[in-house]
């Protein structure tokens, strides 16, 4: 009976494709494998089959709205190409979305394909069904190999003028800090990523001063931001030490955002969010310190703030006599954010 | 006839009140000293006596849509309460705007009093009628003594949650810099306001490199960001090296705002705006370095966007097959900016 309409998740690893009802619920999801290897076409029209079969089997019961698309780039959002795609080979300055509309026969029955990038999709589903349900205005910062943004405004995904609005990660945290692939020297994500996370564990390993990490990075053959993470959680200093500096620079990058932004809820996504319980205290305490605007508006306990039920964090956000509560806290859909804000951004369109 | 609003600017020195048309005509504008030392008191009761004055005078022509109330500090918007007045002794916790809407019995007319931060309303003032008129998405940084910052999305002022979002002064830009006095290290307004201008130029004299500034220090009463500029514009190298340092972190700071909000224009405004030739070439370089969103929407030659006429910006601004460019301009309004902008609330408001 719903109205419903289709996310797609194009990630390196898996294409994921959910027919979502208008309220959020999961009507069916369908995960295959990215093969980009045999290119372009190929995945396009796997997505496209995958749309189809299951735009066709809810058809009956509801109106098909359209399909959202998270890709990992830049989108031009007039034309519906894209602008940058580092690792879609072949994507760059093609017609996806006019390709993906063209093939679904979709301008018969108004139903609209959207492209979107896949972090600002994230920031969408965990403000639509997530952490930040209920929140109008709130940002997502994405912790991956890289850092990924987004922010939501009005319960829309916020563009700014070229669907750039969001570059998070390429923020400059530290002057003279490292270089970044942008071009840029100390942008955010060489400090507050899963991929800087090792990075500072091989620099402590190079130091001789960080016996444990040494060994398990030789040993472990799956050595990564996880393992590292594991150490701190048992004690080890060089490795605790690391995801102080992380949350530090966590919480400078969010400080400058909530000075800038004051919005009521900031999300913090992505992989490397798992290590919350190492990093969050000293981002909590870097923020407090380098931000008028948090320190003016911190829960009494921000830390709890993360396990607040649905309820609460409601409540907290809600008008109570002008004294709102600047909100930092998880991510809670994990990788189906994306998937679900997809879904939403096809039915905003409509 | 013209439908007309009245805009305050109460500035530490001056107090300024105008009656402006709906469509942004000056009708009338007064200007008064600001006595702060005889209370607050004397002073809302001059801004009442000159408000009724310049409304009584005009009400026979059009209609009378309230007044809006630029001031130096932080508001608490759904009060209309000052929470943070630093220069305005006994203005916090007190019921500024609801005082003011009694004294001058608004309440029988329907028209609206609206407190608001200077720098927001200057912001609003620019978009309306000066650098960035036409251009629904913009912010303006105030660089004065401290830096002021102000967002206007779809014309109108981005208050964020609790009426702070704007605070650029205090974005970290130099993790381990000078301290500030918000409790933080490093803040933008530490690098690219007025004050640190006269603060390097003082650094330089110390360490004995900058002759011709410790001279003009030591013969010039009114030795300040001016003076500087003028020897910085004559050629002397000490000089000419303060101001490619605030362009410098100018530019750090802007790249972040660049970066996170993708808007169509940021306006420099502000006492230390008039050195503009001395700052914006490196201000131009960091930006370019230090912002991928930046560098892919960047004019061919920023340094002209500046001289652009108001036809020219408006169709830069337009949408020009996706190629929109990001501007970065000095303000036109100069200080009306702030009444300007404190007519339009009272506008917006009704």
């Amino acid at each position: 009976m719903p109205d419903f309409s289709i996310g797609v998740d194009l990630g390196g690893t898996n294409l994921r494709i959910a027919a979502v009802s208008g309220e959020g619920q999961l009507l069916e999801k369908v995960t295959l494998g990215t093969k980009l290897a045999l290119g372009r076409d190929h995945v396009i029209n796997e997505m496209c089959d995958a749309i189809q079969g299951l735009s066709g089997k809810y058809e009956a019961a509801g109106r098909f709205l359209g399909a959202g698309i998270g890709v990992p780039g830049l989108i031009d959002l007039q034309t519906g190409m894209m602008r940058k795609a580092v690792n879609l080979p072949g994507w760059e300055n093609y017609p996806v979305r006019a390709e993906i509309e063209r093939r679904l026969g979709l301008a018969k029955n108004g139903a609209r394909v959207v492209l979107e990038n896949d972090a600002r999709v994230a920031a969408l589903g965990e403000q639509w069904l997530g952490a930040a349900r209920g929140v109008a205005n709130m940002a997502v910062l994405t912790l991956g190999t890289g850092i990924g943004g987004g922010i939501v405004l009005g319960g829309k995904i916020w563009h700014g003028m070229n669907g750039m609005a969001g570059e998070f990660g390429h923020v400059t945290i530290e002057p003279e800090g490292h270089p970044c692939g942008c071009g840029n020297r100390g942008c955010a994500e060489q400090y507050a990523s899963a991929s800087a996370i090792v990075r500072m564990a091989r620099e402590a390993i190079a130091s001789g001063q960080a016996p444990l990490l040494a060994k398990a990075a030789s040993s472990d053959a799956e050595f990564g931001a996880k393992s590292i993470y594991n150490l701190a959680m048992q004690g080890d200093e060089p490795a605790r030490r690391i995801f102080r500096s992380f949350g530090r620079y966590l919480g400078l990058l969010l400080a400058g955002l909530v000075n800038v932004l004051n919005l009521e809820m900031y999300v913090i996504g992505g992989g490397a969010s798992s290590a919350w319980d190492a990093f969050a205290p000293s981002m909590f305490e870097e923020l407090r310190q380098r931000s008028v605007v948090y320190a003016g508006t911190a829960p009494a306990d921000p830390l709890k703030s993360e396990s607040l039920g649905k309820h609460e964090v409601a409540s907290a956000h809600s008008e109570s006599r002008g004294e709102r509560k600047t909100i930092i806290t998880r991510a809670l859909l994990g990788s189906d954010a994306g998937l679900y804000g997809a879904a939403r951004v096809a039915v905003l369109a409509v």
